[in-house]
Protein backbone atom coordinates (compact mmCIF):
# COMPACT_ATOMS: atom_id res chain seq x y z
CA UNK A 1 0.00 0.00 0.00
CA UNK A 2 1.28 3.34 -0.62
CA UNK A 3 1.87 5.69 2.62
CA UNK A 4 0.03 8.49 3.05
CA UNK A 5 2.31 12.07 2.82
CA UNK A 6 3.70 13.73 6.13
CA UNK A 7 4.92 17.14 5.61
CA UNK A 8 7.74 17.75 8.49
CA UNK A 9 8.10 21.19 8.44
CA UNK A 10 10.99 23.30 10.49
CA UNK A 11 10.87 26.89 10.81
CA UNK A 12 13.46 29.58 11.85
CA UNK A 13 14.03 31.83 14.76
CA UNK A 14 14.06 34.52 12.67
CA UNK A 15 10.45 33.92 11.30
CA UNK A 16 9.50 33.62 14.59
CA UNK A 17 11.10 36.62 15.94
CA UNK A 18 8.68 38.50 13.13
CA UNK A 19 4.92 39.04 14.27
CA UNK A 20 3.36 39.32 10.83
CA UNK A 21 6.03 36.87 9.06
CA UNK A 22 5.12 34.34 11.70
CA UNK A 23 1.53 34.91 10.94
CA UNK A 24 1.23 34.68 7.54
CA UNK A 25 3.17 31.14 7.97
CA UNK A 26 1.13 29.84 10.29
CA UNK A 27 -2.11 30.99 7.75
CA UNK A 28 -0.17 29.08 4.82
CA UNK A 29 0.88 26.13 7.36
CA UNK A 30 -3.07 25.73 8.49
CA UNK A 31 -4.40 25.44 4.59
CA UNK A 32 -1.86 22.63 3.88
CA UNK A 33 -3.92 19.80 3.17
CA UNK A 34 -2.80 16.26 4.59
CA UNK A 35 -0.61 15.39 7.60
CA UNK A 36 1.80 17.71 8.82
CA UNK A 37 4.22 18.11 11.83
CA UNK A 38 5.71 21.45 12.81
CA UNK A 39 9.25 22.19 14.90
CA UNK A 40 9.61 25.54 15.85
CA UNK A 41 13.33 27.06 16.53
CA UNK A 42 13.08 29.76 19.54
CA UNK A 43 14.11 32.96 17.65
CA UNK A 44 15.51 35.77 19.84
CA UNK A 45 12.82 35.54 22.68
CA UNK A 46 15.33 33.65 24.99
CA UNK A 47 17.82 35.72 24.17
CA UNK A 48 15.89 38.83 25.32
CA UNK A 49 14.56 37.06 28.53
CA UNK A 50 18.15 36.03 29.69
CA UNK A 51 19.28 39.61 29.14
CA UNK A 52 15.96 40.75 31.28
CA UNK A 53 16.46 38.53 34.14
CA UNK A 54 20.65 39.63 34.20
CA UNK A 55 21.85 36.26 32.97
CA UNK A 56 24.61 36.20 30.91
CA UNK A 57 25.02 33.86 28.32
CA UNK A 58 28.04 31.94 28.15
CA UNK A 59 29.43 30.95 24.91
CA UNK A 60 32.35 28.53 23.39
CA UNK A 61 33.52 28.70 19.96
CA UNK A 62 29.88 30.86 19.11
CA UNK A 63 27.89 28.09 20.71
CA UNK A 64 25.87 28.79 23.38
CA UNK A 65 26.62 26.78 26.69
CA UNK A 66 23.36 26.07 28.35
CA UNK A 67 23.14 26.57 32.54
CA UNK A 68 20.92 25.41 34.63
CA UNK A 69 19.01 29.40 34.35
CA UNK A 70 19.72 28.85 30.62
CA UNK A 71 17.67 25.69 30.49
CA UNK A 72 14.76 27.12 32.86
CA UNK A 73 14.36 29.72 30.22
CA UNK A 74 14.50 28.18 26.75
CA UNK A 75 12.13 25.57 28.43
CA UNK A 76 9.69 28.64 29.43
CA UNK A 77 9.92 29.92 26.26
CA UNK A 78 10.20 27.26 23.53
CA UNK A 79 7.98 24.87 25.28
CA UNK A 80 5.18 27.68 26.90
CA UNK A 81 4.98 30.66 25.57
CA UNK A 82 6.28 29.71 21.68
CA UNK A 83 4.56 26.57 21.53
CA UNK A 84 1.72 27.42 23.17
CA UNK A 85 0.94 31.26 21.11
CA UNK A 86 1.20 29.02 18.01
CA UNK A 87 -0.69 26.28 18.99
CA UNK A 88 -3.49 28.73 20.03
CA UNK A 89 -3.50 30.30 16.38
CA UNK A 90 -3.21 27.66 14.64
CA UNK A 91 -6.55 26.35 16.30
CA UNK A 92 -8.23 29.81 15.80
CA UNK A 93 -7.55 29.09 11.65
CA UNK A 94 -9.03 25.33 12.61
CA UNK A 95 -5.79 23.74 11.90
CA UNK A 96 -5.63 20.73 15.07
CA UNK A 97 -2.51 21.36 16.47
CA UNK A 98 -1.04 19.60 19.32
CA UNK A 99 1.66 21.23 21.42
CA UNK A 100 4.64 19.08 22.38
CA UNK A 101 7.76 18.71 23.26
CA UNK A 102 10.18 15.90 23.84
CA UNK A 103 9.27 13.96 27.03
CA UNK A 104 5.70 14.41 26.11
CA UNK A 105 4.50 10.92 25.46
CA UNK A 106 8.91 10.11 25.32
CA UNK A 107 8.05 10.91 21.73
CA UNK A 108 11.44 12.42 21.85
CA UNK A 109 14.46 10.68 23.71
CA UNK A 110 17.74 12.71 24.49
CA UNK A 111 20.79 12.09 26.38
CA UNK A 112 23.57 14.70 27.48
CA UNK A 113 26.08 15.62 25.50
CA UNK A 114 29.16 14.35 26.63
CA UNK A 115 31.13 17.24 28.48
CA UNK A 116 34.41 16.33 27.48
CA UNK A 117 35.86 18.05 25.06
CA UNK A 118 33.30 20.77 25.58
CA UNK A 119 30.83 21.00 28.00
CA UNK A 120 27.59 22.47 26.58
CA UNK A 121 26.02 22.11 29.39
CA UNK A 122 22.16 20.99 29.64
CA UNK A 123 22.01 19.95 25.81
CA UNK A 124 20.58 16.84 24.42
CA UNK A 125 21.49 14.53 21.71
CA UNK A 126 18.62 12.62 20.53
CA UNK A 127 18.55 8.94 21.32
CA UNK A 128 15.09 7.80 20.17
CA UNK A 129 12.53 8.68 18.48
CA UNK A 130 8.58 7.01 19.04
CA UNK A 131 7.55 7.53 15.75
CA UNK A 132 4.87 4.85 15.90
CA UNK A 133 3.00 6.22 19.05
CA UNK A 134 3.49 9.68 17.11
CA UNK A 135 2.17 8.04 13.71
CA UNK A 136 -0.98 7.20 15.73
CA UNK A 137 -1.48 10.48 17.12
CA UNK A 138 -1.03 12.03 13.50
CA UNK A 139 -3.76 9.03 12.25
CA UNK A 140 -6.30 10.40 14.34
CA UNK A 141 -5.59 13.80 12.68
CA UNK A 142 -3.72 16.17 15.30
CA UNK A 143 -0.66 18.18 13.68
CA UNK A 144 2.04 18.28 16.24
CA UNK A 145 3.85 21.22 16.99
CA UNK A 146 7.17 20.68 18.66
CA UNK A 147 9.17 22.69 20.65
CA UNK A 148 13.13 22.07 20.56
CA UNK A 149 13.32 20.35 24.49
CA UNK A 150 13.44 17.00 25.39
CA UNK A 151 14.91 14.97 28.17
CA UNK A 152 16.82 11.83 28.91
CA UNK A 153 15.43 8.89 30.51
CA UNK A 154 15.96 9.82 33.85
CA UNK A 155 13.84 13.32 33.36
CA UNK A 156 16.72 15.38 33.13
CA UNK A 157 14.88 18.21 30.34
CA UNK A 158 17.57 19.09 27.72
CA UNK A 159 17.92 22.00 25.08
CA UNK A 160 17.81 20.40 21.74
CA UNK A 161 18.67 21.61 18.05
CA UNK A 162 15.61 22.40 16.02
CA UNK A 163 17.13 21.77 12.92
CA UNK A 164 18.12 17.97 14.26
CA UNK A 165 14.82 17.40 15.87
CA UNK A 166 13.20 17.90 12.44
CA UNK A 167 15.60 16.03 11.03
CA UNK A 168 15.21 12.84 13.29
CA UNK A 169 11.03 13.07 13.52
CA UNK A 170 11.13 12.70 9.79
CA UNK A 171 13.32 9.70 9.30
CA UNK A 172 11.36 7.67 12.37
CA UNK A 173 7.81 8.42 11.03
CA UNK A 174 9.33 7.83 7.12
CA UNK A 175 8.19 4.47 8.32
CA UNK A 176 4.46 4.99 8.12
CA UNK A 177 4.42 7.68 5.91
CA UNK A 178 6.06 9.20 2.58
CA UNK A 179 7.84 11.99 4.34
CA UNK A 180 8.69 15.19 3.13
CA UNK A 181 10.99 17.55 5.55
CA UNK A 182 10.77 21.37 4.63
CA UNK A 183 13.10 23.21 6.69
CA UNK A 184 11.68 27.05 6.02
CA UNK A 185 13.26 30.14 6.94
CA UNK A 186 14.27 33.67 6.30
CA UNK A 187 16.10 32.94 2.91
CA UNK A 188 15.07 31.84 -0.20
CA UNK A 189 17.41 28.32 -0.42
CA UNK A 190 20.09 27.23 -1.24
CA UNK A 191 22.12 30.04 -2.62
CA UNK A 192 24.83 29.67 -5.62
CA UNK A 193 25.70 33.13 -4.65
CA UNK A 194 25.34 34.44 -1.09
CA UNK A 195 24.81 37.69 -2.26
CA UNK A 196 22.22 37.34 -4.27
CA UNK A 197 18.96 36.05 -2.96
CA UNK A 198 17.87 34.97 -7.16
CA UNK A 199 20.40 32.72 -7.82
CA UNK A 200 18.72 29.57 -5.61
CA UNK A 201 19.64 26.00 -6.22
CA UNK A 202 17.00 24.11 -7.57
CA UNK A 203 18.33 20.70 -6.82
CA UNK A 204 20.85 18.88 -4.44
CA UNK A 205 21.98 15.37 -4.30
CA UNK A 206 25.10 13.63 -2.95
CA UNK A 207 27.53 13.81 -6.00
CA UNK A 208 26.32 18.33 -6.84
CA UNK A 209 26.82 18.41 -2.84
CA UNK A 210 30.22 16.69 -3.26
CA UNK A 211 31.15 18.89 -5.78
CA UNK A 212 29.17 22.17 -4.66
CA UNK A 213 31.64 22.25 -1.36
CA UNK A 214 35.21 21.35 -2.92
CA UNK A 215 34.70 24.38 -5.44
CA UNK A 216 33.48 26.37 -2.23
CA UNK A 217 30.17 27.53 -3.34
CA UNK A 218 28.15 26.23 -0.45
CA UNK A 219 29.03 28.95 2.40
CA UNK A 220 29.97 27.19 5.73
CA UNK A 221 26.38 27.81 7.72
CA UNK A 222 24.77 25.76 5.32
CA UNK A 223 27.05 22.79 4.69
CA UNK A 224 25.56 21.14 8.18
CA UNK A 225 22.03 21.90 6.85
CA UNK A 226 22.82 20.36 3.81
CA UNK A 227 24.53 16.81 5.61
CA UNK A 228 21.58 17.35 7.65
CA UNK A 229 19.21 16.66 4.54
CA UNK A 230 21.10 14.14 2.74
CA UNK A 231 21.44 11.91 6.00
CA UNK A 232 17.66 12.38 6.29
CA UNK A 233 17.02 11.14 2.83
CA UNK A 234 19.59 8.33 3.05
CA UNK A 235 17.44 7.09 5.96
CA UNK A 236 14.11 7.30 4.11
CA UNK A 237 13.01 10.99 4.09
CA UNK A 238 11.88 11.09 0.60
CA UNK A 239 12.54 14.47 -0.20
CA UNK A 240 14.09 17.50 1.49
CA UNK A 241 13.21 21.15 0.71
CA UNK A 242 15.04 24.29 1.89
CA UNK A 243 13.27 27.63 1.43
CA UNK A 244 11.90 30.87 2.21
CA UNK A 245 8.94 30.87 4.76
CA UNK A 246 7.32 32.71 2.45
CA UNK A 247 7.04 29.94 0.19
CA UNK A 248 5.95 27.38 2.17
CA UNK A 249 3.10 26.60 -0.66
CA UNK A 250 5.53 27.01 -3.78
CA UNK A 251 8.07 24.56 -2.34
CA UNK A 252 9.11 24.83 -6.41
CA UNK A 253 10.94 27.86 -5.58
CA UNK A 254 13.20 26.32 -2.88
CA UNK A 255 16.22 24.19 -2.83
CA UNK A 256 15.12 20.42 -3.06
CA UNK A 257 17.48 17.54 -2.10
CA UNK A 258 16.59 14.01 -3.20
CA UNK A 259 18.29 11.07 -3.07
CA UNK B 1 -21.19 -1.61 30.50
CA UNK B 2 -19.72 -0.27 33.53
CA UNK B 3 -17.38 2.63 33.00
CA UNK B 4 -13.96 2.43 33.70
CA UNK B 5 -12.44 4.41 36.73
CA UNK B 6 -10.55 7.86 35.96
CA UNK B 7 -8.44 9.71 38.21
CA UNK B 8 -8.72 13.80 38.00
CA UNK B 9 -6.39 14.46 40.27
CA UNK B 10 -5.28 18.50 40.78
CA UNK B 11 -2.12 19.40 42.64
CA UNK B 12 -1.53 22.84 44.72
CA UNK B 13 1.17 25.81 44.06
CA UNK B 14 2.42 24.91 47.77
CA UNK B 15 3.16 21.17 46.77
CA UNK B 16 5.04 22.70 43.50
CA UNK B 17 6.85 24.73 45.66
CA UNK B 18 8.57 22.25 47.29
CA UNK B 19 10.86 20.22 45.46
CA UNK B 20 10.66 16.67 47.82
CA UNK B 21 7.08 16.64 48.15
CA UNK B 22 6.21 17.24 44.59
CA UNK B 23 8.56 13.87 43.90
CA UNK B 24 6.77 12.08 46.63
CA UNK B 25 3.52 12.96 45.09
CA UNK B 26 4.67 12.11 41.38
CA UNK B 27 6.33 9.01 42.82
CA UNK B 28 2.72 8.28 43.85
CA UNK B 29 1.05 9.70 41.35
CA UNK B 30 3.33 7.42 39.12
CA UNK B 31 2.12 4.27 41.03
CA UNK B 32 -1.53 4.57 40.76
CA UNK B 33 -3.12 1.93 38.77
CA UNK B 34 -5.28 2.65 35.77
CA UNK B 35 -6.80 5.86 34.09
CA UNK B 36 -5.45 9.43 35.65
CA UNK B 37 -5.10 12.75 34.43
CA UNK B 38 -3.78 15.79 36.56
CA UNK B 39 -3.63 19.19 36.25
CA UNK B 40 -1.06 21.13 37.92
CA UNK B 41 -1.24 25.01 40.07
CA UNK B 42 1.55 27.52 39.35
CA UNK B 43 3.10 28.11 43.08
CA UNK B 44 5.38 30.86 44.02
CA UNK B 45 7.66 30.65 40.67
CA UNK B 46 5.64 32.89 38.56
CA UNK B 47 5.64 35.55 41.15
CA UNK B 48 8.97 35.38 41.76
CA UNK B 49 9.78 35.08 37.88
CA UNK B 50 7.79 38.61 37.97
CA UNK B 51 9.70 40.32 40.90
CA UNK B 52 13.11 39.18 38.97
CA UNK B 53 11.70 40.67 35.10
CA UNK B 54 10.44 44.01 37.79
CA UNK B 55 6.66 43.37 36.82
CA UNK B 56 4.41 44.05 39.19
CA UNK B 57 1.86 42.10 39.99
CA UNK B 58 -1.45 44.17 40.06
CA UNK B 59 -4.15 42.88 42.74
CA UNK B 60 -7.67 43.44 42.95
CA UNK B 61 -9.65 43.01 45.87
CA UNK B 62 -6.83 40.21 46.59
CA UNK B 63 -7.29 38.51 43.54
CA UNK B 64 -4.29 39.18 40.54
CA UNK B 65 -4.39 41.10 37.29
CA UNK B 66 -2.68 39.22 34.09
CA UNK B 67 -1.60 41.79 31.90
CA UNK B 68 0.46 41.20 28.85
CA UNK B 69 3.65 40.59 30.90
CA UNK B 70 2.38 38.78 33.09
CA UNK B 71 0.02 36.21 30.91
CA UNK B 72 3.60 35.82 28.86
CA UNK B 73 4.84 34.87 32.62
CA UNK B 74 2.07 32.17 33.50
CA UNK B 75 2.46 30.80 29.60
CA UNK B 76 5.88 30.13 30.09
CA UNK B 77 6.18 28.99 33.86
CA UNK B 78 3.14 26.94 33.83
CA UNK B 79 2.66 25.70 30.15
CA UNK B 80 6.77 25.89 29.67
CA UNK B 81 8.66 24.66 33.22
CA UNK B 82 6.02 23.10 34.98
CA UNK B 83 4.73 21.24 32.51
CA UNK B 84 7.65 19.94 31.33
CA UNK B 85 9.74 19.39 34.20
CA UNK B 86 6.92 17.36 35.27
CA UNK B 87 6.14 15.20 32.49
CA UNK B 88 9.57 14.53 32.40
CA UNK B 89 9.74 12.88 35.92
CA UNK B 90 6.76 10.90 35.60
CA UNK B 91 8.18 9.76 32.14
CA UNK B 92 11.33 8.76 33.90
CA UNK B 93 9.26 6.96 36.60
CA UNK B 94 7.73 4.69 33.63
CA UNK B 95 4.56 6.53 33.34
CA UNK B 96 3.42 7.70 30.14
CA UNK B 97 2.28 11.17 30.57
CA UNK B 98 1.26 13.95 27.91
CA UNK B 99 1.80 17.53 28.90
CA UNK B 100 -0.96 19.50 28.11
CA UNK B 101 -2.88 23.00 28.04
CA UNK B 102 -6.10 24.19 27.07
CA UNK B 103 -5.12 24.95 23.24
CA UNK B 104 -3.36 21.76 22.42
CA UNK B 105 -6.64 19.52 20.40
CA UNK B 106 -8.37 22.84 21.49
CA UNK B 107 -9.26 20.70 24.56
CA UNK B 108 -10.47 23.17 26.87
CA UNK B 109 -11.40 26.29 25.29
CA UNK B 110 -12.25 28.85 27.23
CA UNK B 111 -13.60 33.37 27.19
CA UNK B 112 -12.02 36.21 28.18
CA UNK B 113 -13.89 37.28 31.82
CA UNK B 114 -16.35 40.26 30.91
CA UNK B 115 -13.68 43.28 32.19
CA UNK B 116 -17.20 44.52 33.83
CA UNK B 117 -17.34 45.47 36.66
CA UNK B 118 -14.18 44.35 37.37
CA UNK B 119 -11.10 43.84 34.23
CA UNK B 120 -8.74 41.19 35.74
CA UNK B 121 -7.08 41.06 32.03
CA UNK B 122 -6.56 37.92 30.46
CA UNK B 123 -8.33 35.82 32.68
CA UNK B 124 -10.03 33.05 31.15
CA UNK B 125 -13.42 31.23 32.14
CA UNK B 126 -13.54 27.34 30.43
CA UNK B 127 -16.59 27.51 27.88
CA UNK B 128 -16.08 24.18 26.34
CA UNK B 129 -14.22 20.58 27.13
CA UNK B 130 -13.79 18.22 24.55
CA UNK B 131 -13.81 15.27 26.15
CA UNK B 132 -14.43 13.03 23.48
CA UNK B 133 -11.32 13.10 22.40
CA UNK B 134 -9.31 13.44 24.94
CA UNK B 135 -10.56 9.99 26.07
CA UNK B 136 -9.32 9.20 23.00
CA UNK B 137 -5.86 9.94 24.16
CA UNK B 138 -6.52 8.46 27.30
CA UNK B 139 -7.98 5.03 25.85
CA UNK B 140 -4.43 4.84 24.10
CA UNK B 141 -2.92 5.16 27.26
CA UNK B 142 -1.79 8.40 28.16
CA UNK B 143 -1.67 10.32 31.31
CA UNK B 144 -2.32 14.03 30.70
CA UNK B 145 -0.75 16.84 32.34
CA UNK B 146 -2.38 19.89 32.27
CA UNK B 147 -0.93 23.49 32.94
CA UNK B 148 -3.89 26.17 33.62
CA UNK B 149 -3.49 28.08 30.03
CA UNK B 150 -6.52 28.07 27.87
CA UNK B 151 -7.18 30.14 24.81
CA UNK B 152 -10.10 31.39 23.33
CA UNK B 153 -11.63 30.91 19.70
CA UNK B 154 -9.69 33.29 18.50
CA UNK B 155 -6.38 32.01 19.48
CA UNK B 156 -5.56 34.79 22.76
CA UNK B 157 -4.30 32.64 25.43
CA UNK B 158 -5.87 33.58 28.81
CA UNK B 159 -4.99 32.45 32.38
CA UNK B 160 -7.77 29.85 33.99
CA UNK B 161 -7.87 28.55 37.58
CA UNK B 162 -6.43 25.34 37.70
CA UNK B 163 -9.26 24.21 40.43
CA UNK B 164 -11.64 25.24 37.89
CA UNK B 165 -9.54 23.59 35.13
CA UNK B 166 -10.46 20.27 37.51
CA UNK B 167 -13.25 20.15 37.72
CA UNK B 168 -14.44 21.42 34.20
CA UNK B 169 -12.37 18.27 32.60
CA UNK B 170 -13.83 16.06 35.69
CA UNK B 171 -17.12 16.70 34.48
CA UNK B 172 -16.69 16.42 30.70
CA UNK B 173 -14.81 12.98 31.17
CA UNK B 174 -17.74 11.86 33.40
CA UNK B 175 -19.49 11.07 29.66
CA UNK B 176 -16.78 8.34 29.06
CA UNK B 177 -15.86 7.38 32.43
CA UNK B 178 -16.22 7.27 36.29
CA UNK B 179 -14.26 9.92 37.30
CA UNK B 180 -13.31 10.40 40.89
CA UNK B 181 -12.07 14.15 41.24
CA UNK B 182 -9.19 14.57 43.70
CA UNK B 183 -7.74 17.47 45.17
CA UNK B 184 -4.34 17.48 46.76
CA UNK B 185 -3.26 20.32 48.81
CA UNK B 186 -0.86 21.10 51.83
CA UNK B 187 -4.04 20.65 54.30
CA UNK B 188 -5.66 17.42 55.84
CA UNK B 189 -8.69 18.31 53.93
CA UNK B 190 -11.81 19.81 54.91
CA UNK B 191 -11.64 20.89 58.58
CA UNK B 192 -13.77 21.28 61.86
CA UNK B 193 -10.98 23.40 63.48
CA UNK B 194 -8.66 24.92 61.28
CA UNK B 195 -5.94 25.31 63.95
CA UNK B 196 -6.38 21.40 64.20
CA UNK B 197 -4.98 19.46 61.35
CA UNK B 198 -6.84 16.43 63.26
CA UNK B 199 -10.19 17.29 62.47
CA UNK B 200 -10.87 16.49 59.37
CA UNK B 201 -14.59 15.98 58.11
CA UNK B 202 -14.66 12.64 56.48
CA UNK B 203 -17.47 13.04 54.27
CA UNK B 204 -19.58 16.02 53.28
CA UNK B 205 -22.92 16.12 50.80
CA UNK B 206 -25.08 19.16 50.17
CA UNK B 207 -27.30 19.13 53.09
CA UNK B 208 -24.12 18.84 55.83
CA UNK B 209 -22.36 21.59 53.77
CA UNK B 210 -25.05 23.94 54.18
CA UNK B 211 -25.37 23.20 57.64
CA UNK B 212 -21.56 23.72 58.08
CA UNK B 213 -21.72 26.76 56.12
CA UNK B 214 -24.39 28.49 58.57
CA UNK B 215 -22.65 27.43 61.68
CA UNK B 216 -19.54 29.49 59.77
CA UNK B 217 -17.54 26.28 60.62
CA UNK B 218 -16.14 25.59 56.93
CA UNK B 219 -13.44 28.61 56.42
CA UNK B 220 -14.02 31.63 53.15
CA UNK B 221 -11.35 29.91 51.77
CA UNK B 222 -12.36 26.53 51.27
CA UNK B 223 -16.33 27.69 50.97
CA UNK B 224 -15.62 27.75 47.01
CA UNK B 225 -13.68 24.97 46.69
CA UNK B 226 -16.76 22.71 48.37
CA UNK B 227 -19.44 24.60 46.03
CA UNK B 228 -17.34 23.77 43.05
CA UNK B 229 -16.84 19.61 44.47
CA UNK B 230 -20.95 19.89 44.71
CA UNK B 231 -21.14 21.44 41.24
CA UNK B 232 -19.11 18.79 39.91
CA UNK B 233 -21.04 15.90 41.72
CA UNK B 234 -24.24 17.24 40.42
CA UNK B 235 -22.99 17.02 37.08
CA UNK B 236 -21.75 13.80 36.32
CA UNK B 237 -18.57 13.21 38.66
CA UNK B 238 -18.19 10.19 40.75
CA UNK B 239 -16.74 11.26 44.08
CA UNK B 240 -14.44 14.08 45.22
CA UNK B 241 -11.76 13.40 47.47
CA UNK B 242 -9.76 16.62 49.48
CA UNK B 243 -6.85 16.18 51.31
CA UNK B 244 -2.91 16.48 51.55
CA UNK B 245 -1.10 15.60 48.54
CA UNK B 246 0.75 12.96 50.78
CA UNK B 247 -1.94 10.79 51.40
CA UNK B 248 -2.88 10.59 47.50
CA UNK B 249 -3.11 6.85 48.00
CA UNK B 250 -5.31 7.09 50.84
CA UNK B 251 -7.95 8.99 50.23
CA UNK B 252 -9.93 8.12 53.43
CA UNK B 253 -7.98 10.24 55.31
CA UNK B 254 -8.87 13.40 53.94
CA UNK B 255 -12.63 14.90 52.93
CA UNK B 256 -15.15 13.12 50.76
CA UNK B 257 -18.12 14.58 48.73
CA UNK B 258 -20.65 12.54 47.70
CA UNK B 259 -24.10 13.55 46.39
Amino acid sequence: MQKATLNVIKIGGNIIDNPAQLTQFLKDFASLEGHSLLVHGGGKIATEMAKELGIESQMIDGRRVTDQPSLRIVSMVYAGWINKSIVAQLQSLGKNALGLSGPDGQFVLSKKRNPIPIDYGFVGDISKVNGEALSQLIQLGYHPVFAPITADIEGQLLNTNADTMAQALAIALSEFYQVNLIYCFEKQGVLLDPENDESVINSIDQTSFEELKKQGIVSAGMIPKLENALKAISKGVYEVQIGHAKNLKFPSKGTTIKA
